[in-house]
């Protein structure tokens, strides 16, 4: 991996972690080492269910210190930022879609490292970067993100694609990296800015 | 896995997609994306994991397209019949009982040709039969259904202990596969038709 | 592994299995069948995390027949002593915090054993601990005792760390593995008998 898409999956798992034990905070419940240890599973889980789908263990996530420097960072942070937890909702969403899309474009091309196909890097891309939250919202017993509303799996489905697409085509680069990244993140925040919803079942109307 | 095994095969996860996705339906806080992505949980959840504990990474569920297809597929088809929602009490037992039955006695038998010993055959075949609807389950915020009363791992262990002393005995086709998942299906329909039940704790008389 | 150090391993499981499935038992809302298997999520599940983690597939809870026979015993013995209830919360507690020991000193030894490095040891060590009882509290709708207050996964991480730092010192037998989990155990119960809670977000001041 290059030095700035390696430097962007850091990120990602930072942001991540940042975001998950924001939630924790948010809840109130949950005391240092809680909320840290929620921080890790958000940022670490996608990864770590990305290599065992890629048979890539031990993973990544685990072997590279610095994925488990990172993730206890950024929980840690969010303890550290929990007295000014009122003006924490905008940057929690903010965070989450940028570890969204840097999942969603880095696993993919992973994936097409790898040798696997473009179907698979789209689904390992789309699976990695809703895990983390996904995850996140099973422990503290929530309807995960995924599943509710607002657009969540398909900016990480469309950002894999992307990046597939441009992979395909011989841009394994940054840039690529950087645009389908970038796709992703602004269909989420739309996405949510807007409040736009799938079409939903009969129940709700 | 001869065509009819791998035609079940499908048809398991097919029919666990379209479950999962159905009870989604029933749950009507779910847009169809959160639908689908409910109904490939469901459908592939038990192969992934069997796949993690007979060391076949990358999952078979993963790699091969047609149960990404079908398992979204699954989960589509339940969104579009969400309007008779009132009529599907009763396919969603069913169809549960089916990728159940299909999914206990092919682990099982997938484990028997990988080399494993009976009593692995046993346990994968009711871990992957189990598996998906844990999942679903879990992820909607539900004490899971293995749990919960009704047998349901139950003949799913004996359905993957038929199919393995069939193995064993030297049946390793079709018709050994088909009864076994029969004996299966006819336990946990007999078993929700008449509100059968374990013997419970105290707390229960 | 050592007889004495593999005994230990059964005894983790054997007593994560039973711990397991008391707490199902208190519940009081499942069979028989439900309390096994939830014993057996409990008895079996960190190990198996581990050897994902580690890349140690397939799993050793799943290959040897043993752990899956005591985690089962466990289990069925929890629902023998269901009558018997309302003297079991230090039975639970107790239990719990040995096979907490037990599993982070055993999975640290055995990440060493495998070549990883000291903060790998830790890291596996500390999630084989917590891995069994994070899944019993998930699949009955807790949130996991690993983020609720309490000391859980600090004595988890020191007693992996102790083992760490033993074995990188060149003791790799059983007096430093049991010394090792004493100092986790001790911590633990120390933490649960005063209601010793790390520093909590403001919501709770």
């Amino acid at each position: 991996m290059s030095p700035l898409l390696l430097t962007l999956d850091f990120v990602g798992t930072f942001v991540f972690a940042l975001n998950g034990a924001l939630t924790a905070v948010r809840l109130e419940r949950l005391d240092v080492f809680g909320v840290i240890t929620l921080g890790m599973f958000t940022g670490l889980g996608g990864g770590t269910i990305r290599d065992v789908l890629l048979d890539a263990l031990p993973p990544a996530t685990f072997v590279d210190w610095r994925y488990l420097a990172l993730a206890a960072g950024g929980g840690l942070l969010a303890f550290l930022l929990s007295r000014r937890l009122d003006r924490l909702a905008v940057p929690i969403v903010v965070l989450d879609a940028v570890g969204l899309s840097v999942f969603a474009v880095l696993s993919a091309y992973k994936a097409l490292d790898m040798g696997f196909g473009v179907v698979q890097a789209m689904i390992v891309g789309t699976v990695t970067a809703v895990g983390g939250g996904t995850i996140r919202d099973v422990m503290i017993g929530r309807i995960p993100t995924v599943l509710r509303s607002e657009l969540y799996a398909i900016p990480a489905l469309i950002g894999a694609g992307c990046a597939s697409a441009a992979y395909s085509a011989g841009y394994h680069g940054t840039v690529a990296a950087l645009g389908s990244a970038a796709v992703c993140f602004v269909i989420r925040i739309v996405g949510v800015y807007f409040g736009l919803d799938a079409p939903r079942t009969r129940g709700h109307h």
